[in-house]
Parts: C-alpha cells; sequence; structure tokens
C-alpha cells in the first residue's frame, strides 16, 4: 500500500501563523497543535472547515456467552434499530455535527435480516468463543479489513474529509482488552474495564476470561493475525477504515477504547496509519490511557464516557471545526496593532 | 440577597429520563450530569437549548509594573480593539457559538477613551500596585461588582440563559494567584503559573511579587475585602456577573483561572453562587485545579488551553448544547424495544 505524507510545508506555515495570531503562543493548547496538523493533512496553510462522516459497524461476539457484559447478546441487533430510528445517542450527535451516519452489520448473532437503513455486510453471525478458539478465520479477518475499507472509500468518495467509526456490540471491550493486552503486551488487570457497566465481581470474571484467550492465542506475528485471534468483525471493520482514509490521505477521529484497539490493529498492518489518527476524548473504560499513550496521542476531551458508537469522536468535531475557526479568523499582532511579547 | 434553589423535583425527573436512556447508566458521563444539573435550574425535566451571552470586562493592574507579564502593560488596550475588530480568539469563538459579546472597559490604564465598540465602565484607570497598597477602595470593589451585576442583568433581559464571563488584563494572573493563595490559605508555590507564557526565573520572581502582596494584606475576612486588596477590577466584575446570575437563577461557565478567582470571591461573598456554576475546561495555568477542586466542579475539556478572554467557556458551550439535545432526543428502552441491563 503507497501512503501520502503529510505536507511539512504546510505544517511550518500554518505553524508561523499561529505564532503570528494574537495571543500568548501555545495559549490556544490543543487547538493549536489540531489546526496545524489538519493544515498538513489538507496540504493548506490554513485548513478548511472539516466535513465529517461517521460510519458504524455492528458485530456479535461469541465471548459473550462467558457473561462478560451487563447486557444480554440480543441487545446488538436491537441497538441497530435504534440507531436507524434516530433514537441512539449517535444518532443525536451525528444531526448535532450534520454528519451522515451510515449503519453497517458486520455480523450480528441473527439469522434475521438487518433493520431497514442497516447494510447487509454480515460476515458471520457472530465471532467464535475467543476463549475456546480463533475469532475468525483469516479470510473473514481480511474481510472484516475490506468491509470497512470499502465504506472509508465510498464516504470519501461523497466529499467527506473527517471519517468516524462507530461500533456496537456486546461483549466488544473483552475482545478489545485481548488485543490492547497482546498488542502493548501488558497484564489484562491494567486494561480490561467494567464495558457497559458490570460489577467489580464481573470484572474479575472478564479478567480471567481474558487470560484465557490470550492463553489461548499464542501467534500475535501480525495485525490480521491478531485480529482473527481476538475479534471482532466491528474491530476489523474499524481497522480497515482506518487503514484506507490513510491511504488516501483523509484523518480520522478515534473514538474510545474499542475504536482505539482497532487503530493498534491498523498500526501492526501499517504504521503509518497513525500519522492519519487524531484523539477525541479519554473515555474512562480502563486501559484507554494506555492505548493513546501506546499510539501518542493526545485527547481533547475528558468528561468520562465510556458509551463507544463513535459517540466521543462526533462530540470533538465541535472543537476541530472551532481550531480551524481560531486558526483562519483570528487577526495576526500586525493585523490587529497589538505589540508582541517583551 | 435572595437566591432561587434549584428545582429537586426537576432534578429527579432527568435523571430517571437519563436511567431510561439507551445506554448503559452514566455512560454518557459528564453529558448526563450537565443535562441533569440544567434540567434542575430551568425546573424542566428536559431542560432546552441554552442561549449564551458572551461580556468579557477589561483592567489593568498596577502590578503589572513588577514583570510578571510577557507582555507591556499597554496590551490590555490594544487587544480592547482587537476583540472589537472580530480578531481576537474569543470574538472567533462567539461567532461560532451564535453567541453576543459584549466588551466592557472597567478600568484599562490609559486617559484616552475605549475604542468604538467598548463600554466605558472605567473605575480608575488601573489597580494600584497590590505588593504595595490595596489595589482599589473598597468603593471600588462595590462598584466593580455592581457593575458586572449590571451587566449580567441586561444579558438576561435581552433572553440570555447562560452566561459567560471572559478578562482581559496584563498582570491578571498574578493578581488571580493572590486571590486563590489567600481564599485558599495554600502557598504560592501551588498557584502562580506562568500565565501569558513567562519564562521558569520571571516565575520565581511571580511568586515573590505574589508573597510581597500576601503579607502586605493581612485583612482577607470576607469577599468584598479580598477584592480591593488584591484586585481587580474585571475580576470584581466578573465575580459581580456571576452573583447576579445565580441570584436571578441563571448558570454560567466558568472559564479558566481568573474566572475561577472571580468565582471564589463570589462565592466567598455569597457560597450559595456555587449552586450556579458550571466548569468548561482544566486550564494548564498552575492553580486552576486546586480552584477547582475548592470549587467541587469537574471540568468538562482538558485540552491545554491557557488564554482566558472566556474562550474554554465559549469552547464548552457546544458540548453543553449536545448534552442537552441528548438527554431530550435520546430514545428510551422502552420506545427503543431495547432490553435493559441483566
Amino acid at each position: 500500500m503507497s501512503f501520502p505524507s503529510p505536507d511539512p510545508r504546510a505544517r511550518a506555515l500554518a505553524e508561523a501563523r499561529q505564532a503570528a495570531l494574537v495571543k500568548p503562543r501555545g495559549a490556544l493548547g490543543q487547538l493549536e497543535t489540531v489546526a496545524c496538523w489538519l493544515a498538513a493533512r489538507q496540504q493548506r496553510a490554513i485548513p478548511k472547515r472539516v466535513t465529517p462522516a461517521i460510519t458504524v459497524f455492528a458485530a456479535d461476539h461469541g465471548v459473550a456467552r462467558s457473561a462478560v457484559s451487563a447486557y444480554p447478546q440480543s441487545v446488538t441487533a436491537q441497538m441497530l434499530a435504534s440507531l436507524t430510528s434516530g433514537g441512539a445517542a449517535i444518532s443525536v450527535l451525528a444531526r448535532t455535527i450534520d454528519a451522515p451516519l451510515t449503519i453497517v452489520d458486520v455480523g450480528v448473532a441473527t439469522n434475521a435480516p438487518p433493520p431497514p437503513g442497516v447494510r447487509n455486510e454480515r460476515i458471520a453471525p457472530g465471532t467464535r468463543d475467543i476463549t475456546l478458539e480463533p475469532a475468525m478465520t483469516l479470510e473473514q479477518a481480511r474481510q472484516a479489513l475490506a468491509t470497512g475499507a470499502r465504506y472509508a472509500a465510498s464516504m470519501i468518495e461523497r466529499g467527506a474529509d473527517l471519517l468516524i467509526a462507530g461500533e456496537i456490540g456486546i461483549g466488544n471491550t473483552t475482545s478489545s482488552a485481548c488485543i490492547v493486552a497482546a498488542a502493548l503486551g501488558t497484564d489484562p488487570e491494567r486494561v480490561v474495564g467494567h464495558g457497559s457497566g458490570i460489577s467489580t465481581e464481573q470484572r474479575a470474571r472478564k479478567v480471567e476470561v481474558v487470560r484465557q484467550a490470550l492463553a489461548r492465542c499464542q501467534d500475535r506475528s501480525d495485525g490480521v493475525t491478531l485480529l482473527a485471534e481476538l475479534g471482532g468483525f466491528e474491530i476489523g471493520a474499524m481497522a480497515g477504515l482506518y487503514l484506507e482514509a490513510a491511504r488516501a490521505g483523509i484523518p480520522c477521529v478515534l473514538d474510545g477504547f474499542i475504536s482505539s484497539a482497532a487503530a493498534l490493529i491498523a498500526c501492526r498492518i501499517d504504521e503509518r496509519v497513525r500519522e492519519w489518527l487524531l484523539a477525541s476524548h479519554l473515555s474512562c473504560e480502563q486501559g484507554h490511557a494506555a492505548v493513546l499513550e501506546e499510539l501518542r496521542l493526545e485527547p481533547l476531551i475528558k468528561c468520562g464516557l465510556r458509551l463507544g458508537e463513535g459517540t466521543g469522536a462526533a462530540l470533538a468535531v465541535p472543537m476541530i471545526q472551532a481550531a480551524i475557526r481560531l486558526h483562519a479568523e483570528m487577526a495576526t499582532f500586525a493585523e490587529a496593532g497589538v505589540s508582541d511579547s517583551v
């Protein structure tokens, strides 16, 4: 795969502009960094307002049978209907930021067709139980990645220049904790959280489930293998979306823990993806901070979100648009006739 | 002064609604808290979209002569012009959130009239040097508070139901550090920061300046005295705005360190003000975290801002609006036909 590189010249021009704007240097913190980051990727000294698009991938997890969630597996399919009817959190936030929302079933555990408004890209009706066997075949892992890539390409073709991937999938914080523990070589205790809101006892059980899956899966040689071993389909699709966006030179905004686990898979497949990722928020799901540190990304928001669906990423879009407007519309010291620092 | 109380019944209804929405309980973190907090203050189970208004108060500080800032005192007056011409950061953010921006000179150190577009409410041409004498008389302190209150009342009369106060004033992080150290009874080392971007050596000098002012001022008996002793006029106006908004039952969004120092003054005058304050962001100005802790407020954003002007508060408005929309527009488990937690 060939990847474009951010433009160092646009970045330098953007940084020079930030230094000339009427404010103490660095006083807008990460808003300055984000504006310069986007300048380099849009190859313009003054980045233009972004046009976001959101894709939510839904899939089920065999490991959900091990009671790792506060909700039964059937909730994945039920939530899909809620997304299409506009009542899910991400539906509301998509309207708030005026972004199209595409909903894709990549592997919900049902034989019924997905509800109207949901794209049917089902790879299988849920993954296998990762404590017993690989989540999916290598072929299915490649299919999940390709599906995500296809949706990225489609969004970009329709004019989006900032992609958000979200997910729905009962059990997917367990799958993500496995991926993160494996990729970071860290103990499950550090990266297993309360997910959808399980008790301390259930969390202790979830740590054991993650240990079992990791003990079973010894082959962590590459990103596709990691995905096939530990799942899930929606995580693979998100990773594929990140890869394709980077290949096309389009930035993505990460969401929370699961999204970041997908980013780890994508970076295992090609490290250059990292250059095209922005962090939105720091989730209170344990382990998220460790992944962001590994990816060397700084979140903008810290308000205790742990919902997924892409909600944190959508919430960051107004801040990103504000960063762009500040960069474009603020006066320079010279224009404003203000003395620069002594 | 009589203060309205938040409505416990609206709050309980809002909390019940949050518990019924299609998401794990608490998964929207502080967005849930903010929605319920506003419900109690608007006395509605489902709060309506807020209408923000921003007032920026500008004033100079005698202590600026002690080289506590990276900028000369004349920058306060110059920045006022930049605010009216729309090129300051807060001008851009006011447009972004569609909020009216009122600019008030409460004590800039010049004999020239303020530029067109700036309200002239000058109490004196800057405060006195707090290392040598009180910043202002008690009468001037009351005048600053009354001016802020008058602008709050005017914004509310014109339909605003969420007030933001910002500030411009070279030297005002020094004045704020004095107020915070005095109010919290803490060592200046803990609350003196780099302000507009001073060096480590300049910061050490600033700590000494704060120590001198605190050693001089032994009377910290009440909020008005604290304001008169340690300044400044814009801090007093912000405190007055917070007091009047609370009295009228209208919430305010705090900005950064200086805004929080003003909130401390307001709370010293009447502790019930705290019930009407929301925190927007955690500034990287040292000491801000300590003030928010004292006020028992949780910020929503943490992205390294340290600009003032009301910028952090304005940046939080889209998150507050999103919290309201999520609360109002998300479906309940029953409406969506989704199983609640097992």
